[in-house]
């Protein structure tokens, strides 16, 4: 059963996140109305792909569609917001860092946030993934509730601080860890050591935080203070001064933070 | 087969590593000959574990393993080499950061590092593990490879410079990882949000680099050089200073090799 209300949706953006929602929209059976996005060649290929009506401009995106999704990036949110006309229908976006304010235009707004890293090439399902809800009226957020309970089980109401804080601790969890990848990457690199070596490890590491906090699985010479391994770490990173900055300051947050839980 | 000359096994040590490697040696129907620990309980525990003797006198480990494994913190190392008599029996240790020369004393030695996070109360099969090896001489080599084929298909030969590397590079992958995990919990907490929610992120964060390497799946605001966003962050992080110097650090540091990969 669908929730009353949204059964056509319009799509503003074409970026990863507006790209998985679309699909996972349609092998839902909910009908993409229209695609916008600025650069016309995006919006194109995301239609193609969903077989929507698709545009560049915005005054064409009609107010036909239950549910408009914004989903751009945050500094282009207001150019957008200020020209969309969408009626008394429900726009939300699907930022972890925009607060739900910029959408006061909109008699019925919200947020609907889903917690993952996309990417445009490789589709992953909603299914699992958490979806953070905010709306501007109880009505809204059941609403909203129960379209992402389409999708997935882990559907959330969160107010917009907990959302960005929820987003900035994202930005450590996947964006640096996936910088730690990479220098992990580039010092094998000049070893002439594959990265996949690594892999093994990099997936250890992150399902055994799937069972334990992190603090508590902490290894390596930086929590075990070993002085020796530290300095001979940070001579074979001489010639890569900002990854040797990094080391350092990792090794001190993670051997101050163990000194304070052992206290 | 048992590779020639190995059957009984005798570990010097009681940690992570140590424990794994006795549990998966006593599964493929190797010898524990005697475990030493300095700490009588820990040498205790792992000996009742594998069904073997245990001491926590150096002198009372005898010549009669053919191999001798050394798995503890390199700054004790030294210590155990000059007291431990192996005679003419194969003595390696499993350090990623240690050089071979360590070692010298003994006739016939070598490396078995595997790269792997253990925890003692959580073992891991050795087998998808890999296992870098090295020895002082080409017959020694080729034992300690047949032997480490018995856990696991990858087996690679290394130099002490090379798996030093490797080291490093498993410090990032692993600890500072670790520790973003470590990071985004805390921040979390100050919200009363479970870090639960960031699983199904941090285990997508990793799947996506079993395919793709690190800098290709980068994403963010750090690499889309979005300022509103950071600064936003930077003022969220201003009761954090220790993660605030991080995330600049971080931030800075991915925007570089990301303009870097554009020239």
């Amino acid at each position: 059963m669908l929730p009353f209300k949204i059964k056509k949706i319009s799509l503003i953006g074409s970026g990863n996140v507006a790209t998985n929602l679309a699909l996972s929209f349609a092998e839902k059976g909910f009908i993409i109305h229209q695609v916008y996005s600025r650069n016309i060649k995006n919006a194109k290929a995301l239609g193609r792909k969903i077989n929507a009506p698709f545009t560049d401009i915005i005054s064409e995106i009609d107010k036909a569609a239950n549910l408009y999704i914004i989903s751009i990036a945050d500094n282009a949110a207001s150019d957008i917001v200020s020209q969309l006309d969408a009626g008394n229908s429900l726009v939300v976006h699907t930022s972890g860092s925009l607060d739900i304010n910029k959408l006061n235009k909109f008699p019925n707004h919200g947020v609907f946030y889903p917690l993952q890293t996309f990417s445009k090439n490789k589709p992953v399902a909603l299914n699992d993934i958490p979806i953070l809800i905010e709306a501007n009226t109880d009505k809204n957020t059941e609403i909203l509730k129960q379209f992402a309970a389409f999708f997935t089980s882990k559907v959330h109401v969160m107010s917009s601080e907990q959302r960005r804080d929820t987003h900035l601790a994202a930005v450590f969890a996947n964006n640096f860890t996936n910088h730690m990848y990479n220098i992990a990457e580039r010092i094998l690199k000049r070893s002439d050591i594959s990265f996949d070596l690594l892999i093994p490890l990099i997936n250890e590491t992150a399902r055994k935080v799937n069972d334990e906090i992190p603090c508590h699985v902490q290894t390596g010479p930086a929590v075990r203070i070993d002085k020796e391994i530290i300095n001979k770490h940070l001579i074979m990173l001489a010639d890569l001064p900002d990854y040797k900055k990094i080391y350092k300051q990792m090794t001190n947050s993670i051997n101050k933070e163990s000194k304070l839980i052992k206290i």
